[in-house]
């Protein structure tokens, strides 16, 4: 009938409007279509391989970050992650080590030659972090901060993009698009689980989100399994899950002694736990390096 | 300090109470440690090996089924889904062909040998379909319709029990365990996707989910990545991610011909892409047989 | 330009098309303006004055349902609310009175001639149901058990509705249609909350929802702020929010002993309470009666 | 029994606990029973009488900004909104006027003699900011954007702290602790909706957020009805809520002509529409003034 032909016309058109405006995206793999890889101290993501990428939620001293980074070298891996500005919910709880923090990052990273990532939350501090650290991350309470977007965007650094808490997956990519605008395109996304009803997790790993980003953006996509289930007894498991999906790599939190960390003390592996954890990740034959 | 103290003892208390509440549960694992294999038709769930399970959304027609069915066998797999009674959102969309279409259920699944699934949406029907299908299925919607609950649990015959659109973990193992308080303990649960405020897909897929209904029940746990995603295009991916994180089989709707399909044409895969999907999956080497 | 003239007849036509389904239906108000008044008892239901509804959570006793219905009617209120089938999370939890529950309910009715709500939740009862009870409730968990639908919609007795417990506007309009669509067009829906990631309440109080469910339906629209919050101290307020947005009545829990309920002790509250809800509610002048 | 008795003492530890945190904030009503009233151009918020704020969604330009306030002043109103930095989900779209936003407002502001409240997104603007508006206000994309929070906390000026997308009410009562640590205690609560799985409003709004941040913290509460809803036929409902349900004020947006509004377009008011809200709401007698 006329009035179906005519629903199929505005259904088409819908489809090509909403087409054009994904296409002129920067960060769209509509115009874009290869893979956009990011090198970090020889460590490529988004070229095909996976990363894994570990250290401790906060950096608390020297030792304790060295300590890690012997784990993480020791395995032959290349990426170290660690906090040094924390956002914390309160005011009063342990807000990190700030330039300190980066200061004892860049010595571990510069002795155990690992790239590292870590995060930062002021505009104003972006340009001296760039000289610490090999990535800077933007976390998911400033996935929407624009200013600090824009900041990210003009340093030649590469990014990483954290989902915020309950941001949709266009909204994601619009704000990478904020980053690219600026002139970086260095960046990584970073699936960490976003809020919903559920209490069993800390929040709700989206894993469909990985191959709908793959799709739609250029970038590579990361899982953050620490944040999005919140429990050390499922970091293994979403692991498996998140390469298996085609992530570019996963991230997870590992402290020489949760039981006295700082910060996120209960979803943190103790060395033991990672060493663990990788044997196990590598026996699944589920790493594609 | 004293105080500290008081609150270490408070935890060990509450993770006690908790730890007990769930023992108590004829589902737990802790009160039954070994996994309960359900057995269709010589296929086994929960077995170790992963089992594929495809079919069309709603019965159309016993030569639909068939052509399903065929495709089914072809690839040596053993269970096909189908839909009698279809729970629609509205009044006015198709309901399903009730009894006719789990005779056509039937009569397909005798002559191709294999195990047949489908929904069941009212207490009064539980017995008379015992007689046609070989594991009942209570859908999404009636999760917590708990009459349909007692009613599976008092037949002898596999229950398939779909989480809740918005249901806890919690609350799905309690909807099992209404099943089993009745005597039946041959049930399988079904992950497929919970309700949350991103519009990407239909619903979203929990994955972490498996992991934890695994650990907390000694119940077989399949994905279904249809409804969990509503997406053609993230049946494979999503597939991968459900097998690697441990589920003992996947659930995709197959249609002959979508675009006619009388429920859900945007989600089914056609014939000529339920045998890519399983070329690639079978390919990727995740499937445990 | 062109193409913006081709958004805009999409546009319009996609509305169009929106508006012709909802004209479809038989509780639309386009299809019915004016508004459908429920009489219970010489009660009046969306005739402009507003209902107030007070009652246990679940029946235990003729005594306890006596006492509370003479605490309702010495406020010279006309409407009891009381559970004798209680659908609950585990199947371990009180399961209501039954039958027994009913008569209670029917006896202490005729007594203090009151108008008596009870919620059934097997489309076998319904019937049974109807000779006790002056008004059907059909809860959270069941709105889209489409059978107990049907079944409601094919006895002449006013049926309340409730929103699921993460349904959305349109399918709590449409689970309302199953019920007319078999008809019987007396149908009060209520709004009870929907979950959300917020804890600091049981469910979300969608206060929205009222005007939304005026405007697109003729049915009247009560609020249940017992179950929205699950907090004894928002019940004054959020009754107050429920009548100044609209709403054609508010329920809320009463029981002479809150401590030894059998279910929801934390929420209901007892007759002192209840006397200084009621005071400070008609203080407030919001009552249209 | 003795089990029994542990549990309750568990619980009394439980609540001491988190009574103690509570108590300990600079925002708690235990720590300081008074209510906040903060006083803007002679206008109070706090002191009991329910203030209404009206004004455009973006500054445009001059004439735009006086056609509002010249309408907003006839109606007796003191206070005046208008977005000179609009935080924006695509880098593309109008980001506001900036520097020059905020001298039209303060022009606007003087001419008129209205309090005049504006968004600020930089930790850097704040001060200069503070030169030109009577209140900062921090939006819901950077409730946690804890450096703009701290530069909040180092003025002598009110800010409005609108509650985030998807933030708990204790996430938001730590966000206001973040500024009032800094030695501000001149803050008010904007509730605007939170992000829930339903489609038929753009956001939900939390109503019964407002009187547990009444009850919890001293600070005086607004709630924002055209973010929360993003519909114009629920404005004047969801403002009668927020009066009833004890809120300290109500914001909306009016724009002299909503249809070519460079953001927003489809929830602004017209000077008309506006009218009517304004004599329908004062009809109501629901506001305290």
């Amino acid at each position: 009938t006329l009035q179906h032909l005519f629903k199929e016309i505005f259904k088409a058109g819908l489809e090509l409007q909403e087409d054009d405006h994904r296409k002129a995206l920067l960060v769209s793999r509509k115009k874009h279509p290869e893979n956009t890889v990011v090198e970090i101290r020889g460590a490529k993501i988004g070229a095909g391989s996976q990363q894994l990428i570990f250290g401790p939620c906060a950096v608390e001293s020297y030792e304790q970050v060295a300590t890690v980074a012997e784990a993480v070298k020791a395995k032959g891996l290349k990426l170290l992650r660690g906090g040094a500005y924390k956002p914390r919910t309160s005011p009063y709880d342990f807000q990190g080590l700030g330039v300190e923090g980066l200061k004892i990052l860049k010595r571990v990273a510069d002795e155990y030659d690992l790239g590292v990532i870590s995060e930062i939350v002021s505009p104003a501090d972006i340009e001296m972090a760039a000289e610490y650290i090999d990535v800077i991350q933007i976390g998911a309470r400033n996935m929407q901060n624009f200013e600090l977007l824009k900041a990210a965007g003009a340093v030649n650094k590469p990014i990483l993009l954290k989902r915020g808490l309950a941001a949709t997956i266009e909204e994601f990519i619009n704000a990478a698009e904020y980053i690219m605008a600026q002139g970086n395109g260095q960046i990584i996304l970073c699936e960490r689980g976003i809020r919903t009803y559920e209490r069993a997790t800390r929040n709700t790993l989206d894993i469909s989100a990985v191959p709908i980003l793959k799709q739609e953006t250029h970038l590579p996509v990361l899982v953050d399994v620490t944040h999005s289930t919140g429990r050390r007894d499922l970091l293994l498991p979403t692991a498996k899950a998140a390469l298996a999906i085609g992530a570019d790599g996963v991230m997870a939190e590992v402290h020489p002694d949760p039981a006295v960390a700082l910060s996120d003390s209960a979803q943190q592996m103790d060395l033991k736990q990672f060493d663990e954890f990788m044997e196990q990740l590598m026996a699944s034959s589920l790493v594609r390096s």
